[in-house]
């Protein structure tokens, strides 16, 4: 070994297992430290089980991957790869004795092409640094989880991350044209293309996607971007009820419309949102809209959009004048998580997403499942594709609130599958949903699933004990 | 059994299967006349081999199709699984002794839910039927193979078909939303969703998406639809090379322009199309590009455009007039193949698709690789994706003028590769380009794609001998 270790004594298993990983990676990209160690054991998603991790390393290059991912192939050893752990699934959460793989220090972006639109990067590239540099050229990379200040593309391609845009841009997944992935074995598997177009085979690229880790470690991906649209404009539509909101929401999209951000805020949000910033939202209204265009003449869509909010029974129908004005109208939007989470401390955010006609039938059974447990639920939703996120507000110190909330939580999950709607929009299954994952797709889905993981990672050592 | 059946004494194997077969579907749905079964061993293909099938059976009901699995799963017997047969790869061409699995009496539009934006069909839905049907609710299916008024939704979905559209509207695979599909051994399996997003598990759908019928049997699918665009305005330019047209393409891309269809036709194609049809078109150009627009004011989009048009070299720009004038232009580049084939008899239609910044070195290659064969090599393009077809135009009486178009289409596969691009852009890999899948994915792609047909097909019945 080239490198003296002066620790406390450890298990031996570590031992070999540090030693093996040192042969291929600098000291400093292979840290022990339990103090430090315990740091990377959590995503940001409550009531999910997290181990203590034997080792996380931190690699620069697709050549230490592999070494990694040999090693632990050798060794038996269970892999957890990480981004930011901003997921809310616990999809990022260590198991005892692993090794946690951070991608974070491999944050290159490798190239940026305006003639074909594309992007190439390495995971640990923060989404708001790529949005920034692309944009630079004239160039728009759309997926804008709430968490893009900090979270990772390698991180949003293993849950097909969403955000406010995909009401007309879509998913993290409509821009993962090619990837390379390192195996569970330490080959280098490369998928996809740079092209525009391409149908050579089986699309494994989009099985990667969303797979949370579990079927290899991408170590590089080429992106679709768009040419930059023009600055969108917000409006906002107060309601004297959440199904008024939600037909407003099925007149627009029926109206063929495109706004580029369609959300949706309740009465619980904005005064959780009202309480934490001050911003002075009207807190009489039992649900506010927000709509945005960024088209070449968004206050024509803006009006012809507030007419149907109107029709529906809007309140008061306020575009906002300008830039500045639209960008605090959607501050306050990206606020609602914390606000709530404000509320009483602790928060379980829920993902369902229902076909949007059942959007209405979404958040009325929400509120009777937020009074069946006497518990707060505060919804703010992308509503424009039908993705709510029913935040549960509970005191993790009571455990009997604990437990209502747990249950309030399933319920709602329940609630979303009976509407025809999946129980995760954007945020990945993880530990969270497992059982859930299984009710949505059934005994013949779970068994294709399960064989299709085997494929990739005959051993089950890639990020054990998340999805199924 | 019901059915009483007189015929020509047959191999035992196949009175068998008929005999099961009839067990569970109408008489009607069971054809073993070879008279008929003949006319379903090929595609649309050239230089694909194709075998006899034993019987042909023209299911209505998913049951009939789960029975059809059980029967072939228990008898192992192949099964070939066919739409329109408008294919260009020999995807659909039957194997010795295989069931023909046609799926065209199972055509019904299930759905169509102008809120949802989505359609549920059946997959021997006809494509210009499906597009007419959801354009009465103010609704768009992107999709145009130019097979479109004969193609199903089924065979589109099984090569990912491209078209026109491409360059604004993407792939079939992008309005793939869920899939209902019959496993080898007849059991049901449904993947993905009905609504906008969802994360739920590994990306079943999209796998099936692009594999040509070797993973299972598409019984009905959800469809994603838009709102119905504007009509488009098109425009044509004429360059006196094809380079220069080539340029102006990625002008107009890099300038962060959005055409609804971008297409290039060289002068080979502009020559043959006036043969075929006395369009007219100015034969003193070397390449003519047709731009569109079906934004709100197509024509000042266009305008932009004709401007880096003629910045690119162009000697004329004409926009049409009206929407008369425009369909006029459509239609001749929607000729471009029939012309093509009118030449000398029999073509070979490449499909190579490269970066958009690689177009003018492919199109220079193709006359390179045209010139050292002597042959006629005409090439139209879905430009703005980088997505040629090179059509290779030959005798095929000629035995020696055969052998050189297939090394010309192998070369130009390859000149496709070298420049960073893909074997196909959208019509798939079939039987006519398997050794070049293995070259285009590499050996651990290979070994991989290989081990998921394995999980949905271990008895190998599905569609065998195609794509590897």
């Amino acid at each position: 070994m080239i490198v003296s270790r002066i620790e406390a004594p450890r298990d031996e298993a570590i031992s070999t297992l540090t030693d093996r990983l040192l042969a291929g990676l600098p000291a400093e990209a292979v840290v022990t430290d339990p103090g430090v160690t315990t740091s990377y054991a959590h995503d940001m998603a409550s009531f999910c089980p997290a181990g203590a991790p034997a080792v996380v390393v931190l690699p620069r290059t697709v050549e230490q991957v592999q070494h990694v991912m040999r090693t632990a192939t050798e060794l038996r050893v269970p892999v957890v790869p990480q981004g930011a752990r901003s997921g809310l699934s616990g999809g990022a959460n260590a198991t005892d004795g692993c090794i946690v793989l951070s991608l974070t220090r491999m944050d290159r972006i490798l190239e940026i092409s305006p003639v074909d639109r594309i992007a190439v990067v390495e995971p640990g590239v923060v989404n708001a640094t790529l949005s920034r540099a692309v944009e630079e050229h004239g160039l728009y990379y759309p997926p804008d989880p709430s968490s893009w200040e900090m979270c990772t593309i390698g991180g949003n391609i293993g849950t097909a991350s969403g955000g406010l845009c995909c009401v007309k841009y879509g998913v993290t997944a409509e821009y993962v044209l090619g990837l390379d992935v390192v195996l569970a074995d330490g080959r280098l598997l490369s998928t996809g293309r740079r092209t525009a177009k391409g149908v050579a085979g089986y699309d494994l690229t989009r099985l990667f996607v969303g797979s949370e880790g579990s079927l290899g470690i991408v170590v590089r991906a080429v992106l679709a971007l768009r040419p930059k649209p023009p600055q969108q404009l917000v409006m906002v539509a107060e309601f004297a009820s959440a199904g008024a909101a939600c037909d407003a929401v099925c007149r627009i999209m029926e109206g063929g419309h495109v706004p580029s951000l369609l959300e949706l805020m309740d009465r619980t949000t904005v005064k959780a949102v009202n309480a934490l910033t001050h911003m002075g939202l009207p807190e009489s209204t039992e649900a506010l809209l927000l709509a945005a265009f960024d088209t070449p003449h968004p206050a024509a869509d803006l009006a012809a959009v507030g007419a149907l909010c109107e029709a529906a029974g809007a309140t008061q129908v306020v575009p906002a004048d300008d830039p500045a004005e639209s960008e605090l109208l959607l501050q306050a939007r990206r606020m609602s998580l914390p606000a709530l989470e404000a509320v009483t401390g602790t928060t379980m955010i829920d993902d369902v997403c229902v076909p949007r006609s059942q959007l209405g039938a979404m958040l009325e059974g929400t509120e009777r499942i937020a009074e069946k447990y006497g518990l707060t639920i505060g919804v703010c939703a992308h509503a424009g594709d039908g993705n709510t996120h029913p935040v549960v507000c509970f005191d993790a110190g009571d455990p009997d609130e604990s437990r209502r909330a747990r249950e309030s939580f399933d319920e709602i999950m329940a609630l979303g599958l009976e509407l025809g709607g999946t129980i995760t929009g954007e945020h990945g299954v993880g530990v969270l949903k497992k059982e859930w994952l299984a009710r949505e797709i059934g005994p013949v889905g779970l068994e294709m699933q399960r064989a299709v993981k085997q494929v990739f990672d005959p051993l089950g050592i890639l990020n054990p004990g998340k999805l199924f």
